[in-house]
């Protein structure tokens, strides 16, 4: 038997990991310093706290968890025959809980659980793996992690100016150009008002969302699919058309959607947030964008929408968010508005491999010297010294058997090891320390004391 | 509907999370330290690489997913009423994936998936979240990490060496005073040889590691309903009742077994263990013991054996681990030797929380100041000088809203946060920033410069 993984799962390398670790990290020390604090839920939720939540499409992609010991025993009570039985109808019979789908259904969940716990405004992180049966592609995965972060119990825009600062700084700190566009889901509103469309908000977001990608023409065919009248298309095209810079753009759409008082408070809410960005912070090293075409598929999305992109690389959007008025009302406590942003791990990495840009220590070894193993002789006469190395926080180890010397060297080499020492009789004699320099091929005979003094100064360098 | 999560998994606080935080950190320091490298494995594994190697138990604690779609089909298409249909037998139709057991399985298909890239001695860790259905109860759950590190590929004691002086210093490191027991599987094989009963060895050992829990009288009656003579019994029981330092019982035991080569290579790796151990190196903080009870449920051991409890804490084991001949056998890839340790991260902390020893800062709040907000001139005003901090790397905050001071230090105050920050008109034209210290009650008047100066020292202070 071969054995291998589920299809669209990974195993992570050493290497793999540092890297994916240094992403989190800076992602988790970013938001630190904006003061959210990190929580963590079960993998697993009931099933009914998930269905319902992602639309048709998203709870067919939820991964069901089969209830414990005699798990057909309700299935088996129905009676039914087996031709009829039908997977979708019966899944409550065999199945109780369900891997989580994202972090914000789960993250709401928390909050209406915890409500007399926290300590509203509460701002939140959460970096966690989350799982879907989709169809797995390049760089799409069926267990992949999620990097949340949210602030909910405020409706002020203090806090989207936060989560730009945090875009900002994860990815100056990764060394990515990132462009982020900031759109309000309640002009979208307006233009659906605008069109006579109230209703229809969700279908022109949907076709709209696409323009990057099919370009207007095929927008339009979409539009016209989806039932818009031809005088609904024409505003659309008008609104999508609008050009210039931020406040060029603003003015444009004030002029185009005159009647929505929804409109209104949506170019309200732009003004303010890109007054802020403008005037009163620094931006380190994105470009802020105002960009009225951006719709984000998620529907519980009620104001500032984000997405961002990565300037040098063409991949999809490497985070992303936004602003929602009631997240919480269906577990049962309303009110509760908040703003949240996610960034794409993966995605970040194919961004910072493509680019070439992670740092060249992340090599998940952290081992700077090994010691050769000699003889029985040498092995004792180093076990101490190892832990005196080990002490002064330096990782080292001992080769574990007396295999030839060129293996052990090999060793080194293949998990990159840089210092090599090799203790035989001779440097036990002279209480010298054999040291090889792995990169440069130098080699010494040195003390004890010249030994660490050499180490600690690697470390302290690298 | 009143949210809730499934029964045997918990939600995490961030005070939690930063407890958990600190013990998963001390662990990967330790382990990196001695040159483990991190792996990660997928959540699910394909249920026929976890199928029958945790016992039959074991099989029914697994938790399998089911397959996505219409996954009733291949049950349907067997025509079998409904009546007569069986959990186990049909769990292959509707489900291919499971959630990982443990995190040894997973790792053996590693080595085994990847050894080719694999730089043997190959030392890893992981720290990854296992699923097990048990019946839940105090400190046990149906999600809990596990925290392992092994090395495969050598048979060398230096290994087990090495695992001695990380629970050394893991311990040691987190305040624990730990008792490692330290036992040897063949010497154990040798007893069975010597009761006549080879075959039964489980049996032996299975009654034998309940000796803690039900005394010397129960496990004689165990034994005797697993089936051994009375005359097997007596040895065991001559066994069990050796006492002395670790090398009265060493002799002790060879007096008592004679005739047994497996035993005879037991008592030489044990004294060569305990040689290294005793002469070699030094233990910061642990008392270490030969245990000759020491059984360990797993079966795959077959060398030492270690088992770790705490000292000053009535509870379960809080590490374990062992030495197997093969570990990947079992998926097509023979003589792969190796010793492995894990850690109770739940335990520890239960033991940590009794001792109440975690550090005070562990509260799951970062944020050193809150700028309260005033109004919106002091908003504005303070924007920058907050981004300011940040750059110092000190975590602040700007409260959202324009809600009463009281509301705001009340915020402060449940968040723990140290210092809050007011600035009004006056303080604007005067340049200066009103401090509060929250621990002491102490307020100032101070500058800028002044109070980052503050900051800085009390970052560095904590």
């Amino acid at each position: 038997m071969k054995p291998s993984i589920p299809k669209g799962t990974r195993d992570f390398s050493p290497e793999q990991v540092a890297k994916r670790n240094y992403i989190f990290h800076i992602i988790r020390e970013v938001f630190e310093l904006f003061g959210l604090q990190p929580i963590e839920t079960p993998s697993m939720e009931n099933r009914e706290t998930l269905m319902g939540k992602y639309g048709e499409e998203g709870d067919k992609l939820i991964f069901n968890v089969l209830n414990s010991g005699d798990y057909l025993k309700e299935l088996r009570s129905t009676n039914e025959e087996v031709q009829n039985l039908d997977s979708t109808k019966s899944i409550h019979l065999i199945s109780e809980k369900a891997l989580r789908y994202d972090l914000t259904i789960p993250f709401a969940r928390y909050v209406v659980m915890h409500q007399h716990e926290i300590n509203f405004p509460f701002k939140r992180y959460q970096i966690q793996p989350v799982w879907r049966a989709d169809r797995p592609q390049k760089g799409r995965y069926r267990e992949f992690y999620q990097c949340d972060g949210d602030i909910v119990g405020s409706y002020s825009l203090l806090n989207e100016v936060d989560f730009v600062q945090i875009f900002d700084q994860v990815f100056n700190k990764l060394g990515i150009r990132a462009i982020i566009k900031i759109n309000n889901r309640k002009v979208l509103a307006g233009l659906a008002e605008a069109c006579n469309e109230k209703d229809n908000l969700t279908n022109i977001t949907a076709a709209i969302d696409k323009l990057d990608k099919i370009g207007m023409d095929k927008v339009k065919i979409e539009l016209k699919e989806r039932g818009l009248s031809s005088k609904s298309i024409d505003i659309i095209e008008q609104y999508l058309s609008i050009s210039g810079d931020a406040e060029q753009k603003i003015v444009a759409i004030e002029k185009l959607i005159t009647h929505s008082e929804t409109s209104k408070k949506g170019i309200t809410e732009l003004r303010t947030l890109f007054s802020y960005l403008k005037n009163n912070i620094t931006i380190e090293n994105s470009t802020i964008q105002f960009d009225g075409t951006l719709a984000r598929g998620l529907n519980y999305y009620t104001g500032t929408i984000f997405e961002v992109k990565a300037q040098d690389v063409s991949i999809g959007s490497i985070a992303g968010g936004g602003r929602y008025d009631d997240l919480t009302g269906l577990f049962g406590l309303p009110n509760i508005p908040g703003v949240g942003i996610s960034f794409g791990a993966d995605r970040i990495y194919d961004v910072l491999e493509e680019l070439n840009i992670f740092p060249p220590s992340l090599t998940g070894n952290s081992t700077r010297v090994l010691f050769a193993n000699f003889d029985l002789k040498s092995e004792k006469y180093l076990l101490p010294v190892i832990q005196k190395v080990r002490q002064k926080g330096i990782s080292a180890e001992l080769y574990p058997d007396q295999d030839k010397l060129k293996k052990q060297f090999k060793y080194a080499d293949n998990k990159k090891i840089p210092f090599v020492v090799v203790v035989g009789p001779e440097e036990i004699k002279s209480e010298k320390f054999s040291l090889k320099n792995m990169q440069t091929g130098d080699q010494e005979e040195i003390s004890l004391e010249q030994m660490l003094a050499k180490f600690i100064d690697y470390k302290n360098k690298s």
